[in-house]
């Protein structure tokens, strides 16, 4: 049998990972981290994408939703603006699993509607990078 | 005299149709829709773009709205959050017909307020694919 | 094969056509941009009626709701107020389709929410006396 | 002693009760329901209005506000939006009571608010058609 | 030179004055106050109308709006909820004036908003009758 | 056949009933109303349990709601603001009568959403202690 | 007998009629007008303040209204945000009407709630100048 | 080293699982998914505790939440309104971590905003019973 | 004379005071100040109980409510969501002094509201844990 | 070692105490509950200032709140409206307790809301002149 | 050719300037700040003007709008508050540059609304003291 | 010592300037402006980017913003809708200067809040193309 297929869509910003806040996460970028994910999940096809255009991330929905690939998204600032990518979720048949490394309802008021999470499988949230490492716990429990 | 010209611009997940939702549309992609409606309307040159980036529906807006073209434009998702998009729509010189395939007041709340339809000629919405034809109408009328 | 038959269901105002703003209508009222519509489609049969009464715009509703008659309905003031109106759409069999003479969403905040566009089957609006003649083209597309 | 006197008073769409939504009521219309609650109740003198016209709603109010007769009131569709009826509840000497046939706070948003409940004796909601018999058993136990 | 015309419009439940509240306005309907005002003001030719019908009162708005009648209107619970009668006195000729018994702005929140202020020349309320006098008097004094 | 099964519960501060407010109610508790509605109901197992803890009116919900006792509910104050009674209630096969003694409408504002009625069967305001009476009649007429 | 003793108090920016806007108003300040007020009321004492600053209109309010004098209070732009002076209107015992030149109902909508309408006597507004001689005409008529 | 400690604490409701909606969970209550989980998981001691009583969730809350032991809470309805529960988790020292088995932003609006979600570590939701799954691989992975 | 009789009522979390953010308050518990203030009056019987159950908190008011004794209340989370403590402060006949430690107003949104202040006697806030010395103040100059 | 210092700033329509409302307060002014507060606190120095003005009460603020002087403050409407007297409660030195005669939650929406409370070092309510005693507790007691 | 005229008018508590903050701007008052301004424009003829009363402020934009004089106006707090001083800068002929020297929309609530920015000519926000430089800056390059 | 470094990114629509509303700028495009601000500030290296999307003006302030280019932003229709673009100016190092031609309170109510002013420096608004004058000349004054 092959292996589980992932693919991991960032957001807005999210390539600075390792740029900015480094007493949190480290000097390391998220790549980085996608490189221990990979050791730490051998038997498990991880894919990565990033991008800051909100179309660009409705192509990649599109392009990986309709085969076997589990898909954990954070779509930073997105996720609280766009009607558009939540109609991707929506559309396509991937599950979708929805992350957030901080926890948005202790941020500002202007982070705590989510339009993404009634189109999405789940949500996590506030576990850091370690939210991705549940998601993908996610898939592989299923 | 020259043909009428219409270009029809979708937003995003539109280039789904076919794919999703088939027992309603048919398996057939809209650009099957589009044959058929260029052949019922030989007399009039159909354009047609669609793009899931907001910022190209604004470019491709910027691009064929100061000629002679009508514009229909089913900006999807983006009608509900794009602030940018209604201002290119009041800023070039075509008229814009805002279509819907579906009634967006018919839905949830977050689709209930059009921000391009104060910039738009008019709009026309519910009527399925028929939107489309209704607005091809509206050009020939006049 | 008989005529396909359409009943026009004007609202509150909509009998003072002719007498106001003349500039944008010219000095005809609603009955003779009527006689121009019957001689633009021959083929359809058009019933009309005007009230001021809320009650009566029911009634008609009621009356025309259950045979084989399209219902164009431009319920002006009463689209923002009116959930017996929208009711009564959502009782009775024949489609309605709601038509506007001008684009309400480009008006005062009070004329934004339409409570009848849930029940009709579709909406067309902003294209002045050119939104009935769209509705009965959908009519005859059917 | 005279009989208990009690009128009726349905507001807009009411009148459709037996042609729509048989599946619920049965095919007969309220006058069938009318029928079986005077055999009921022989000892209560009962009256029946209907209007689709808010302001007949209002006349009824008045002509039978100021004697011994009790008032059930459903509003339909006015319940949520006319001033003008809950102040005529509360311009009578009757006690009036509101009923309604499902429950508006299980429907949607703008079925939550009765500006009449205030002025009236009391409601009673959801209990199909036997809310007007548990009405009636209201004034029957004064 | 002929009498100043006036034309009263008064809407639901006013003409219940004089059966309830009589420690406030005596017991005399208005129609008596009426005949107080046309024999205060003999050289002002008073026509009365009431109707608790929204689509009534817009009928005589119509009808009375384009001669040389000033009108004075207590549109009542309507003056809260109808778009359509501020359509109607937008859509006439005549001037008129918002008159209102008791102070709305003191009252529940929902009499706080008056639909009908923005189209009518002003406003007069919290004077009791003597708000239609003052409304005469402005009529006189133009 | 047994006897018709009713269960009362009642919410927080109605087991002070006869202690406040005696101008209203008399001076008896709500246990003297219990006897009278026993008496003039033999033929109905009435259950009473009153409760000041949310989560033992939950708890009394789950013991008798699934099995065949009618439920009549006056939750006082948790009304507006329990969401996990409201769940309860949802979950539960028993069917549940939601009655209050004064009507919450005509109350402050707080008071005028119930989070209850959209689980309920139907709702009973307003009626002093006979909202009972009628809640009672329900399930017998049923 | 004595004249009628009434107070005119505009509140900020009322300075300066005469010197904006004098297409509409003329060249005249406020003085003027209230010189052919005068001549037009001899029997009737009328005295006038005008203070930019909130404090100083409380200020003059208590001094005036403990006494048989009539208060006319324009309070521009403290009408809209000042609780304090309609506190001050509450606390006095003589009359106020409140008067505008314009019907802020139909301004922007920081305009539409009157703070002090609930504590006046009674309200006009929109009649230019002429709001001001309505309310001596109902100081007159009393 | 001793085993890793975890408290899972059931809110309003949950002790019904198995009891209803067994379509989904099959018809085992929470205590048979309980029985898998420690068998799944054989180093972790794993503690539960269920209750409808919002102050005894906060009592539980105290009695754990200052050892060693990680918190998984499923507050059920009271998610929504407890600011109290809210409070506790914010007052304690264990970290908690905020669990639903259905996507409450996908749901009726009073179930969109988590007061507890500020207080907590992390959120997960939406995976139906493996949501408690994925909790307790947080605390393995720690 | 007797002494004069008050009960502190603590709701919940409160009961952790001297365990959590032991800088401010020391470490010492809430019995710790409760001990130092009946030194500090000893004229004044203080009566003491804490709860994290909404329900008892109100059965105390009841059972505390109808004598001589003074109440003073700090509901802690309960303060911004129990409508239920409110009735039971307006129910009974005792009067009721609501402290808080910290100001409500200087936190989060959620906690700027109080159910409680119109039921109650008076508020104080802000005072550290003197504000329940203040209360004590208020019952002594009674 | 010198007196306390105390300042009582009282706001718009303060300077009425006594001569409105008799039956609550005496036909006493501030002044001469102020004497017996001299008297009774013979120990402490207690200065006071009223004005109807704002920006005098700011003056005052900023006058005594650099120095050793604790400051009581009844802002009366201004309390609800007044960004710029927070700001100036904000910027000095001194600690500002708020107090109120009534208890403004009980009151109009209006004054629900306090937008100095967040500045303040407290805030007592609704105990009637003895608010004033109890804020001078506060200062003897630190 | 005489030097350009400009008029600085702060609102409310920019007087403390130099008292409070001191670590951000130095210990010197706005005084010293406008010395350096003078040295650094010496063809610019700067007045100042700081009130604390709205009402002088408005005095004070009377008396410099008509000639021309540029105001660069700091109202304070009264930017969020004062319908009248937007009024004023409305009213008169001077062009207004609205300055603040934090950015008011990174701070709380009720300062992210500007009633006066509508009327101003423009709005600097957010760089110090240097804010009042640009606005010079502007006038300068008329 | 090299040149300061500055970088204008204009956002959607921006492109358009010289094509429309030729009366207020003139018929040149922004690049002729910008050709005069080179010459008038020949010290300052100006580098310019102008996107219609949303992700790409991201993609520049990530680019520009660590080193020491001083930024100037004017997002136009993404001011408003735009968390992502927030986030990108929040986490560069570089000073970002928000700029608008015109004053976004002055227009309609979409355009009054700016999800950027927090995260930027400061704002200039209002004051045509010479909002970028100042803004440069903020980074000269530095």
């Amino acid at each position: 049998m092959g292996k589980r297929k992932i693919c991991i869509i960032n957001g807005p910003n999210l390539n600075l990972l390792g740029t900015r806040e480094k007493e949190i996460y480290g000097s390391s970028p998220f790549e980085e981290f996608l490189f221990q994910l990979k050791k730490q999940y051998p038997n498990v096809e991880i894919d990565y994408f990033q991008s800051n255009v909100e179309g660009e991330i409705i192509n990649k929905l599109h392009q990986k939703g309709f085969g076997e690939t589990g898909i954990i998204l954070n779509a930073g600032g997105y996720t609280h603006t766009s009607v558009a990518i939540a109609d991707a979720v929506a559309a396509i048949e991937s599950e979708v699993v929805e992350v957030h490394i901080s926890q948005p309802l202790a941020r500002e008021e202007q982070r705590h509607l989510s339009l993404l999470a009634k189109a999405c499988k789940g949500s996590i949230a506030g576990f850091g990078l370690k939210s991705y490492v549940l998601a993908i716990e996610y898939f592989r429990h299923k």
